[in-house]
C-alpha cells in the first residue's frame, strides 16, 4: 500500500530525467578514449581525487587539545569511514609503537596482569557495531540560534564495527575482589586522561578494542587499544588504554569533575552523566544543502540511543504538526547509528522538516524548549534536542 | 557449561602473562615523556605508520590487467577496509569525474532513462552488507599442493556495507517490456567489461551502489557506480557502471564465454555459473603464522555463501575426524562474510585444523577430493574446497 503509493510518486520523477536513446552522452568515457588503460592494482587504495569530504578542524591555538567533526551529512549507511571518525584529544595523538605497548590490570584484584597486544589477540574476541559520541556534541544547540548545518551541530559522533576482548574476560582472569565496585581507566596520552567506571558496566558490555572496521584502530581513535563503553559519553571510551585499576570508589578525575559535568539551573552540578540519550536528525535535506527542484526525494538521517536500540523515528514535514514513521534500516543494533528513510514528494513550497527518535525504553527525544525547561542555560554537554530544518522555495536549506 | 569450561581453561592462560605491580613497564609512555603533546587533529586520518598490512599485488607485465588480494588473515570482524578490498581489473582503473558520469537504462523499456549521480542519490536507497568474491578465488586449490597462506588461497574476496538504489526501482521507472528476460550491464573501463544478468535477479536484490562502508565507492571498486549482485561471482558486479540494456536474450560477452566458464572432465563447459558456493577457512592459526606456545587460543575464520546465510561452521582440530560447532558472530547477514570463533586449548602437539561451512540451504562445503570428483582438473574458477592447516610442534603453521 505505501509501496504502491511510492511507486506512483516515482512516476513523476521521470520528468526530471533526460530521456536518451544512445550512450554517447557518457562524456567521461568519451574523454577516456577506447582502449586506454587505467591505473594498475595497488597495495593500499586511496579514495578518488574528486572526493573532498573531510573532517572539520578548528582554527585554534592548540590543535592538539581540540576536536574535529565527522561530516555526517556526507556519509552513507551506518559505518563511519575510519579516516572521517571524529576526534577529541586532550593532549594530542601519541605515536605508540604497539610492540612496546602494554595493558596493566591491577588494584583490587587477586592477580595483577600485564598484557601485550599479541596476548590480547589470542583471547576470545567479539565484533560489535557501536557509536561513540562526545558528550559535548550538539553543544551549539544550547544557544538560541543553533548551528547552521549537520557537521557543526552533530559532528562529534561516529559509528564503527569494533573488535576486541570483553573487559569482563580480563577482569575475571585477574580475579576481582568482592569489595571492588569501580575501576579507573587511564590512557597513554601525555595528560594520562582518566575516567572512573562502575564495575557493573565493565562486567556487562565494555570492550578492550584493538580493531575498528576491519583494521587496527586508527591513531586518533586510540591505537593500539581503546575502551569501547557502549552508549556512554565519548570521553569515557578511554583511548591509548594502558591501565585499568580496580577499586572500591570512583577517582573523581579532572575529566569527570572540572569537565563533563552538567551545571543545572539551581547551581548544582550533575556528575557521572554517562549514557547518551536518544538523538536523531535529518541529514538530507539539511542545512547548507540545496534541493534541486520540487518533486520526489528521500528524506534520510541518523538516530541512536545510548540506552539500547532505536524503536522508532518519526519525521514531520510541517514543522511538527503531524508526524510519520520513517523506515529503519535493518538490522537495528543496540547503541549504534540507525539510518532512517522516508519518501517525500516536495511540493516546492517553504517547509520545515524535523525528526524525533524513540528508543526501546520508550524515551522520546525532546524538542529544544522541552530540554531547556529541565536543563536551563548553563549546560555544555548532553544536548539531544530535535533539530528542524527550513527548506525555502528556492530549495536552499537552513537552520529553522 | 561450555562457558564454565572455557573459564577454567582461561585460568591456565595466566601463566603466560607477566604479573606486575607497577605501571613502569609501559615503555611507549615512558619514551613519549610526560607532558609532551601528541599530534594535532586532522581533516582526513591515516593509519598508524606501524601498520603494514597491505594487498598482495602481482609482479606482472600489465598490472592494469591483474588482481590484488585482501589480507584476510590480518583483518578483523566482517567489514573489509576499503583500502584493502581486493581488485580485479580487465583494463585498469579509469579516472572518472562523477560530474560527467551517467547511467543509461535502455533497450526493451518503455522510457529509456539517463541518470546523473545527483538524480540517483535523490531516490530511495538501501545499505546492505555483502561480500564480493572473484570466481577465480581459491584457484590455487585446484593444484595438488594448494597455496601456503590465506591471502594466496582466498584473498580475492572482500565484504562491505554497500549503499545504493535497488536496480528494481530504476527498471520499474523505465518500464520493462513484458517480453524482456535479460539485461546486459556495461562498465566505463577501456574494455567496456560487460555481463549478461537474468532479469529476475535484477528484480530481486541487485543494487546500483554509489557508496561503500560510508564513503563514495573507491576507484578500484567502480567509482562512482557499480552493480552489487549479492552472492554472485565478482566479475558480474560490474564496476564503473554506465549502461544497462534490457533484452530478451543474454549477450554471450567475452567475459562469460572465453572466461568465467567451467571446463568439465567430459570436455563440455559450464556457462553462467553465477552463485558462489559456501566456503570457509581458518584465518588464525593459518599458513605462515606462528603460534607462540601451547595453551589457550581462539580459532577464528571467515565463512560465506552466495546462496544465503551461513547456518553453521564446524571446526576440526584432528584433521577431520571429529568436528565441533563454532560460534557465529551475530548478526549473520545473507551473502556476507560471517566470522566464526572457537576456543581451543592447544596441547603443543602437531595438529591439523580445518573448518567447513553449511549454509541455510543445507549445502555442505566439500573436501578437496569431493570437489575434484565432480569438477575434474580443468577448472580455474569456483573452488570452494575446505582448507586444512598443519600446526607443527614449534607452532609454525603450513598448508596441510
Amino acid at each position: 500500500m505505501p509501496e504502491q503509493a511510492n511507486r506512483r510518486r516515482f512516476l513523476k520523477l521521470s520528468a526530471l530525467m533526460t530521456a536518451a536513446s544512445s550512450c554517447t552522452s557518457n562524456k567521461a568515457v568519451e574523454e577516456e578514449g577506447p582502449g586506454q588503460l587505467g591505473k594498475a592494482v595497488s597495495a593500499y587504495g586511496e579514495r578518488s581525487p574528486f572526493e573532498k569530504v573531510a573532517r572539520m578542524t578548528p582554527d585554534v591555538k592548540n590543535p592538539q587539545v581540540a576536536s574535529s567533526r565527522t561530516p555526517l551529512a556526507d556519509i552513507y549507511g551506518i559505518i563511519t569511514p575510519n579516516s572521517l571518525h571524529f576526534e577529541r584529544h586532550h593532549s594530542g595523538v601519541p605515536g605508540i609503537n604497539p610492540a612496546d605497548h602494554r595493558l596493566m590490570i591491577h588494584g583490587m584484584v587477586d592477580r595483577p596482569l600485564v598484557f601485550t597486544l599479541a596476548e590480547l589477540k589470542r583471547l576470545p574476541s567479539v565484533s560489535r557495531v557501536h557509536f561513540v559520541e562526545c558528550s559535548g556534541n550538539s553543544g551549539s544547540e544550547w544557544s538560541a540560534k543553533g548551528a547552521p548545518d549537520v557537521i557543526r551541530a552533530h559532528g562529534l559522533a561516529s559509528c564503527s564495527e569494533w573488535t576486541g576482548v570483553p573487559l569482563k574476560t580480563l577482569l575475571e582472569e585477574a580475579g576481582v575482589k568482592p569489595e571492588a565496585k569501580w575501576l579507573v581507566a587511564e590512557g597513554a596520552d601525555a595528560c594520562k586522561m582518566s575516567r572512573s567506571i562502575p564495575l557493573n558496566k565493565a562486567m556487562d558490555d565494555i570492550l578492550v578494542a584493538y580493531a575498528q572496521n576491519g583494521e587496527a584502530i586508527r591513531p586518533e581513535q586510540g591505537y593500539p587499544l581503546r575502551l569501547v563503553v557502549p552508549g556512554w559519553e565519548g570521553n569515557i571510551n578511554v583511548k591509548w588504554l594502558r591501565r585499568i585499576k580496580v577499586s572500591d570508589t570512583p577517582y573523581y578525575t579532572k575529566d569527570e569533575t572540572s569537565k563533563y559535568t552538567e551545571l543545572m539551573p539551581d547551581g548544582k552540578a550533575w556528575i557521572f552523566t554517562w549514557p547518551m540519550d536518544a538523538k536523531s536528525f535529518i541529514t538530507y535535506p539539511s542545512g547548507g544543502q540545496k534541493v534541486d527542484g520540487a518533486g520526489f526525494l528521500e528524506i534520510t538521517g541518523l538516530a541512536w540511543s545510548g540506552r539500547g536500540k532505536i524503536a522508532k523515528v518519526e519525521v514531520s514535514t510541517d514543522g511538527g504538526q503531524t508526524w510519520q514513521a520513517a523506515a529503519l534500516q535493518e538490522p537495528v543494533f543496540s547503541r549504534a547509528f540507525t539510518r532512517f528513510r522516508l519518501p517525500w514528494q516536495w511540493d516546492g513550497k517553504e517547509a520545515t522538516i524535523v525528526s524525533r527518535a524513540i528508543d526501546e525504553t520508550g524515551y522520546v527525544q525532546p524538542a529544544r524548549e522541552e530540554l531547556g525547561a529541565v536543563r536551563g542555560k548553563n549546560s555544555n554537554y548532553h544536548n539531544n534536542a530535535t533539530k528542524p530544518w527550513k527548506i525555502a522555495v528556492d530549495g536552499s536549506v537552513t537552520n529553522a
